[in-house]
């Protein structure tokens, strides 16, 4: 069996160069890549590394799991405003690796360099360790000091978010827990959809430059719409005041509300969204959503941001329900 | 004992936001880092990962493990004419982590962003599996259309190496053989030397400007001397004519050679050196020597570049002793 795994250079050569389509990436044939930035733009540079059985199950198809682990990086970089350019890919293969796998995950990788248009300038791969993690480097570019930072939002802001919170979470349970369909009468088509959201974020690459012409503040939706609310809260030192009757949900956590309103919460805060949470200032509100369909990309107004320092208040109806200050980190 | 140990964030504010010292980081508190790159400048981008009693010892010192995970980065952008900027971080961190190892490790960092002139520009921390993984990514800048690739060597270059070359691979020897010293007559200053190479490598960070200005080809020696030697024969379709009598090294390796010629070949093609092997134009030769020198960096000339098709020479005294060719990889 393992004499039938190619050695580090074969691997490069027959894997991972194909990916390596950029002039500067030469094949990977040497120790590092060359990159000329555009003059006018800033980098942004993001790092996510992912675990089997952590972050994804280790079951899980192989192109599936590389397209997941280069999608969240994507979203750190869209949350900021930046196009994606190149990836450096590091792979801790698990001891009992196989070929057909890695090929697998590789046509999982160019799947998504041809979705996303950027391609694979590097990387590194060992083979140690009792599971598979991959840590993935991303870097995008991004009109200079047009950057989103989590810091901007102000007083009077409108927040926003992307698509639909909620489904990522619910679909990781319904991995984990039997029955979980049944219990909120969950048919066929909801538990696919909130399976699939689970196993593939959809990285809102498209309202990068709607973010960097219109947006205070932003940052994607993966530890939770509240743990990540109260991140810019924090950082901006606002509060952020939300309306959970407002945020956007899918009609398989429609149901889950209608048949448990506390379970219904829990996964609007679960994370693993991979949504966008955006603060936009009042004046450019119509701009903003204007630019986000004609992005292709839903985007729905959810609370606003008010003096204070860095509390998320949730409101039903006009009335505060919850309120998350201090060491607060996961709801 | 885990109840001891701080949340992500916590690690995140604690440990790695001081290391955060550039502005673009903005302290870790942001999902991506912003770097405006300088005008007329490329970027060179490399990604090395370690795994523990891979790559290192897991007994060994904190601070030298993240020393040398930095190092072997920055010596691959050095041997590309770029001097370092900012990296990204990966840490897998095995299940029995201890804030003391972290304390120890970060205070390794902070030394070598000093030393080098770098800063962390963000990263990813999980902690999962049997042994700790590093993974980083490390970029630098060079002059515009001036990085130093493998593929650029000519029939007439002549070829360097800085510094000496075996220790690295005679120090990881004496780690794990018994009697290794005595076999060779080592005496205990020859040992400390080998020990400390193999521990910490010295990226060559000097040598990047005068390799970007002078040299048609280079890149570091970690591999092996010969391995990498067959790397740029192979990328520039030339052959490469080495004299092992010429070949730098210490008086630890020269013991070795005096007591078995057979374990000191082994050990020059060894690898884990991490000196820069560059192939300079006959015409540039005495430039080269002085920029070298003025950078106080030692450089030997240990052979030349022939009309070939990727093949490397191993001569001795003027006549060939071995012949690297076809699908060599490691010596």
């Amino acid at each position: 069996m393992a004499g039938d795994r190619p050695h580090e250079f074969e691997l490069i050569k027959r894997f991972f160069a194909p990916l390596a389509t950029d002039s500067g990436s030469l094949g990977l044939a040497d120790d590092a890549a060359v990159f000329t930035p555009r003059p006018g733009y800033d980098l942004v540079l993001t790092k996510d590394m992912l675990a089997a059985d952590v972050h994804f199950f280790a079951v899980d198809p192989p192109e599936a799991i590389a397209r997941k682990a280069l999608r969240v990086n994507l979203s750190d970089l869209a949350a900021k405003g930046a196009r994606p350019r190149g990836y450096l890919l590091g792979l801790g293969l698990a001891v009992d690796w196989t070929v057909d796998w890695l090929e697998r995950f590789c046509t999982g990788l160019k799947a998504d360099q041809a979705a996303y248009g950027l391609v694979l300038w590097g990387g590194d791969t060992i083979k140690s360790g009792d599971r598979l993690q991959i840590s993935v480097t991303a870097i995008g570019e991004v009109p200079q000091a047009k950057a989103v930072r989590r810091n901007g939002a102000r007083a009077g802001d409108a927040i926003y978010v992307s698509g639909t919170i909620g489904d990522g979470a619910a679909g990781l349970k319904a991995r984990l827990e039997s029955g979980f369909a049944g219990r909120y009468g969950l048919i066929d088509e909801d538990l696919a959809h909130i399976l699939d959201r689970y196993l593939l974020p959809r990285p809102r690459v498209e309202l990068a430059g709607v973010l960097s012409d219109h947006a205070h503040a932003a940052m994607d939706v993966s530890d939770g719409l509240f743990a990540d609310a109260k991140h810019i809260a924090d950082a901006s030192e606002v509060d952020l005041r939300i309306d959970l009757d407002l945020v956007p949900v899918s009609s398989a956590l429609a149901k889950i509300r209608d048949a448990s309103p506390e379970d219904f919460t829990g996964l609007l805060g679960g994370g693993d969204d991979y949504e966008i949470l955006a603060c936009v200032p009042e004046t450019s509100t119509g701009a903003f959503d204007a630019a986000a369909g004609a992005a292709g990309c839903p985007v729905t107004r959810i609370g606003e941001v008010t003096r204070g320092s860095g509390k998320v208040e949730l409101q039903r109806g006009g009335v505060a329900v919850q309120s998350l200050s201090g060491g607060f980190q996961h709801f």
